[in-house]
């Protein structure tokens, strides 16, 4: 199947001049849903995670039926003041600004391996903070998968030596 | 496996007098997540939904993996901004203002029969906002699936004669 075909360009969002990758018309397809689903999976298997964890809120959308299929539970990654626990958190900077991911405290084990999951790769600010946060805890990065990739944004090279799946490339 | 020890309880969060009921500690664990998504696909199979929807965030990590599971695909109902495209929109009543959910323009196609999943009902609002958007778009409402209820809120009382499948129970 062509997943990238299922893909939906919108210009101008959120900014005049950017083209955003809109991905809601592919997961609105079923069988094309799944066959992502699955394809993702069977890029993941041989990373041999213990668990998946995902950032708010698209990443979850993928994350959570990977957790499903591989067998393995979910860890969230959110904004601050999301998660009702303790929290472990790592800031992170933005074109104008910081953000930052927090994961519950005990969420991830010491040694556990973490498979790391979102839809898009684009300027890669959010997942490097997800793999700081991920050894913050004491986990280990199993990998890192998307579902679509924007090479010309080269958010790749912000991601070290990690592992990387990428079920779709576009230029940007 | 009793599902409902899985979940855990989180005192004056987001406020103070609030018990938090936090499905973290559930997610994280890989067989209740997998038992928990089946034991809702098993409740919701005989609704013959067409597609499933769910509002952000947490409906997501449950929505997703149920449409992967029914082989449906999948609409996100996002709070205003959040879609890039033309959206059709919703609003309900907060305790102190109002919010409102969105979906895509052509999400949901006329006839459609649609299964919404969120994880917790609590008053019930968002879901019934939830219901009214998939009307409004043309959709029928197959049924209502919830991780957990706290039937002490009422909020059934809000969701008129949809059917409501949840998988656990507690007063608040």
């Amino acid at each position: 199947m062509d997943f990238a075909s299922k893909i939906r360009l919108i210009k101008d969002f959120p900014r005049p001049g950017i083209n955003f990758r809109d991905i809601t018309t592919l997961l609105q397809d079923g069988p094309a849903f799944g066959q992502v689903v699955n394809a993702l999976a069977d890029l993941c298997r041989e990373m041999k995670p213990d668990i998946i964890a995902c950032p708010e809120a698209r990443g979850f959308v993928l994350g959570a039926p990977l957790a499903y299929v591989l067998g393995k539970g979910l860890v969230l990654m959110r904004k601050p003041g999301k998660l009702p626990g303790k929290t472990i958190a790592c800031q992170y900077q933005l074109e104008y600004g910081t953000d930052a991911l927090e994961v519950h405290e005990g969420a991830i084990r010491p040694g556990q391996r973490v498979l790391l999951v979102d839809d898009i790769l684009a300027t890669g600010g959010t997942m490097a903070a997800a793999a700081k946060l991920i050894q913050q805890c004491g986990g280990q990065v199993a990998g890192i998968a998307f579902l679509l990739e924007l090479e010309g944004l080269k958010g790749i090279e912000k991601l070290g030596n990690h592992q990387v799946v990428t079920l779709i490339k576009c230029e940007a």
